[in-house]
């Protein structure tokens, strides 16, 4: 078939990573907008462990309905309000390396992905700060998945949310030795999707708001200045205590909402054994909307909290083998004696966790392959 | 041997009941004197089913030391601050019909029994508004213990605590048609003592001081209202709610506190579902220290209540042959269909539900046999 330009096909492809936040978005002050009620802060994952990969195109040769297809499954996005306008029909494929739905924040990476790929296809100039604002309006997080390494998500005054965005509060090379281990409890799909679960938050927990307005900000401070100090004890505990104080409100919430089980529960009790056992904070966990469990240690105390845990769970666990296992291939015995763990700890993890992703922090969204491109159809 | 004076001995026995609060006693603004942060509410439960019986006595003949035995193991009171003072030895024995330190309020029964034994044993002419202030200070919601039915705690306002006492807001007989399943998931010893978590939480947790100030007062004026017009719907909510929120501090303190566990999930996820299948609030959960859920209910709802919880768990589990039993003996389908229950939480509680307690509110303590009387040794 001779090509013609009518028959042409736009494409651009980008990836995009998870990011993990250390205080967390939990409700939305404008939920069209997405416009949240707090500022929140996380560090963007490496894409060598997990990443989005997804592919805008658009072709006057298309049918004339936007197609949106997740893993290999169609969505239907006439209905959503995400739907996208434009003028040839776009198709959108993306695909996750990691389960969708499991507390991964999966959306996340999708949706910086897509504005991302949607970005590039159309060659627009926006910086990823400016992207950030597109981006946050299909899934808050996603803005900040925009940006590498330690990436604050301000909450904005203005009523349009123009001044709601993402910006890198350091790169990921400022601090290089951040490491971070997911233990997978379950990649069941959440009871209580976020969207819902934090509107269920803002309208129904009498606890929320203190929250919101006075714990956040303060801490949102203190875990920058951490950053930029490389104190490792200190933005390990305001990401612990986050954590808790999030799902302290989701669990105050009515009906209340529960996303750790007791396995999370037992990754909670091993963190705080091997730090009391080491004699200073080497690790810290965090729980987004899910069970699963990531744990955030530096690269020189791997053999304390990655080989205690491989120890636990037995070197076959799947996940060990990832991009970042190099340090831990030859650790044989736990980093902190198993006698100092709670006992009941060890059989529960051991029991509960499918398996592992060993990662750490990376870098921004980039585009795979080169510039929009025409191509014969 | 013949009988003289000075070998008498003196004693009383008496009986005090569990108390389970609806609004949750956690926090206390003077150690010493176990004064609250925050006022609390509580069912009195009946008797019939769980109650500590205490015997104290005293005698010249006995050696120089106070002595307490609880359920058949001797106590070291001398180095405890709990220690009683008085002239003749006294002997105290102590006995529960149910686990010890297992989220069951044994204390608060403990403690009110050997404040009320001890003061017959001396005929002090006390009320139990006045008793309570002492038992307060052994263990403090034992001060709840002290009356029957419906029973506030009053935080008080004065530093030495004369204003801190227990009143009752309704007798058992204004609202007999109350009931309390209790599921027993552990008897285990807790993790953490409340007496201990509780500072922890008063100390570290950043949402508790809006529980102990802003949210328990408004909830405390609203649920005696509920008692008074025996509302269940508004009672049952606002109990489900308290217990949330108290479990919501425990979590945000530092180091977290978690007493419940995936079997009190899953408890509580089967009074919703109940609730939902019936269209309105027919049952309400709470759940102490400790991952046993107590479930509230109205006598004309045992089918709908009870009578599901023993089809779930089945008619064999231990408990279900109590005091309360008669109306539940002949049921043998659920009342509400269990296609309406989330499929997960009918094997959790099958599998993690030891056995149950049906039990109701009930009335004070009592003395069990008449005044204190001289026994010829």
């Amino acid at each position: 078939m001779a090509a013609t330009s009518s028959q042409s096909v736009y494409r651009a492809t980008t990836t995009a990573p998870v990011n993990i936040a250390v205080i967390k978005y939990w409700g939305k002050r404008d939920t069209t907008l997405n416009l949240p009620t707090n500022s929140s802060l996380s560090v963007t994952l490496s894409q060598r462990s997990l990443r989005t990969l997804t592919t805008a195109s658009c072709s006057s040769i298309y049918p004339a309905e936007d197609t949106l297809n997740l893993n290999g499954k169609p969505q239907d996005i006439q209905s959503s309000k995400r739907t996208l306008a434009c003028f040839f029909p776009l198709r959108i494929v993306s695909e996750n390396n990691f389960p969708t739905a499991a507390g991964l924040a999966s959306s996340a990476a999708g949706f910086a992905a897509l504005v991302r790929a949607v970005a590039d296809l159309y060659q627009l100039p926006q910086s990823p700060n400016e992207l950030s604002r597109i981006a946050r309006q299909g899934s808050g997080s996603a803005c900040r998945s925009l940006m590498g390494g330690y990436v604050a998500w301000r909450t904005g005054e203005l009523a349009d949310g123009s001044d709601s965005l993402a910006e890198e509060v350091a790169p990921a090379s400022h601090w290089p030795e951040m490491r971070a281990l997911v233990l997978v409890v379950s990649a069941e799909k959440k009871d209580v999707p976020s969207t819902e679960g934090m509107q269920t938050t803002v309208n129904t927990s009498d606890l929320f708001a203190t929250r919101a307005q006075s714990v956040v900000p303060e801490r949102m401070s203190a875990i920058e200045a951490a950053i930029q100090a490389r104190d490792f004890p200190k933005f390990a505990e305001i990401t612990m205590r986050d954590s808790n104080t999030f799902h302290a409100t989701c669990l105050d919430s009515w009906p209340p909402i529960f996303y750790m089980n007791d396995v999370s529960r037992a990754a909670v009790r091993l963190v705080h054994d091997i730090n009391t056992a080491v004699g200073k904070t080497v690790a810290a966990y965090t729980f987004d909307a899910g069970p699963n469990a990531v744990i955030y240690y530096e690269e020189k105390d791997s053999e304390l909290v990655a080989g205690t845990v491989k120890a636990i769970l037995g070197a076959n666990t799947i996940g060990w083998e990832g991009a970042f296992y190099e340090r831990l291939a030859n650790v044989t015995a736990p980093g902190v004696a198993l006698d100092k763990i709670d006992s009941r700890v060890l059989d529960v993890l051991k029991n509960g966790v499918s398996r592992v992703i060993l990662t750490g922090s990376g870098r921004r969204t980039h585009l795979c392959r080169g510039p929009p491109r025409l191509r014969v159809w």
